[in-house]
């Protein structure tokens, strides 16, 4: 993950910056680099008390060229749309896997303008291409800090995770379920709100009820243990 | 979009306030609900310049249950790991699906807690399950901003987008390559780069060196231009 460089072009928010280093740290890469900041600005960010290993380690340069002189790919954020056409525009979705890929094998660094010009037209020409953050388009741009959070979100975010099942850990068995049907029928009995009558559709419809709770093992107990107190209960009021 | 409340309980500081109403309208949602703001922060929060519809048609509630009221889902959000062990967590590629897919026919509540306390186990409680995002450990929680611009990126995001191709819109045809082929082996001989014997495997070499730059159809065409006045310079000193 240390292959990524987040390059932050001519910055001039401190929160901006800190809130940058801060995404940084929490995903898990190590490399933030600022070009031309606004010094202020990153001195105020590096006295603050937050990331400090990664506003520490930041390194200042004076031209995008150099900033990028290591990475095999170089890709530029823009809130514009597809209306820059002078390179290959990605949304984020696709960007983020190419990026994710590319850095398996080598350093690749992601452009940030800005926060009220955005990249410049000389900024974009060391790009190999561009990405978008999926935004609605008239609402304007993003807040810096949570662009650069968004963007590495995408990048080491695991598109397995997303197929996994939603399970419960631990599944109540059959045998309790049951239990627990039998056991809410006789308390429903008693407690009249269904008569002994009819009782074999009711056992149906009480057990398909259980089952939609989709109950784990422990609230199967808990639900087991409550409905036995109430049982006992009615009967004692019953005697 | 509009079926999903952000629900912030208890923030604190008028810049999450201002950047969670901004993420709001960067991903199309539209409702922003607050639990017990700090007063003043709310109200600071408000007079900011940007997001001003969102944050105008905030609705702030006393107590978390009213805020969800109309929810059919309740989703928390935690830093804490896998260590809650109450309520189901889910990782925020999987939680985002469930909740993209549940907004199609109902209200959605997403919660963000404090940026100190995070949600309490009272908030907890009224949440069907939690969702984490997928963050290192050791570096601690997600700024309150940054976060929710995060799982709104999630909930929106399309992901038939990441398998879209990256092919260049308009591809140089192969007449256009294998012009600049020829054109390029000619300046390479003119140039003394190559020499005359040996052609042959030259040319196969140009030929594939070409195609691996994946030429659109204009920039093919500055290509032979460039090459065209190289090889007419180059004649003019030759002779």
């Amino acid at each position: 993950m240390n292959r990524l460089r987040v390059v932050l072009v001519a910055p001039r928010n401190p929160l901006n910056i800190g809130a940058a280093a801060r995404a940084i740290s929490n995903f898990g890469h190590s490399e933030l680099r600022l070009v031309n900041p606004y010094q202020v600005a990153f001195r105020e960010a590096r006295s603050a008390v937050k990331s400090q290993h990664v506003l520490r380690d930041a390194r200042e340069y004076a031209e995008l060229a150099e900033a990028v002189a290591d990475c095999a790919l170089v890709v530029g954020t823009t809130s514009r749309g597809p209306r820059v056409l002078e390179h290959p525009l990605r949304r984020l979705e696709l960007g983020g896997r190419l990026i994710a890929k590319r850095m398996a094998t080598a350093p690749v660094a992601l452009l940030f303008g800005s926060e009220k010009f955005g990249l410049s037209n000389d900024d974009l020409s060391h790009c190999h291409w561009l990405m978008r953050i999926p935004t609605r388009e008239e609402h304007g741009s993003m807040n810096l800090g949570q662009a650069v959070a968004v963007c590495l979100y995408e990048i080491a975010r695991q598109p397995a995770a997303a197929r996994a099942t939603a399970e419960r850990e631990n599944p109540a068995e059959a045998k309790s379920l049951e239990r627990l049907t039998l056991r809410l029928e006789e308390v429903l009995a008693l407690s009249g709100y269904v008569h002994g009558e009819g009782g074999g559709s009711v056992r149906l419809k009480i057990r398909r009820l259980i089952r939609r709770m989709k109950l784990d093992a422990h609230d199967a107990e808990v639900w087991l243990g409550m409905l036995r107190q109430i049982r006992w209960k009615l009967i004692s009021y019953n005697q």
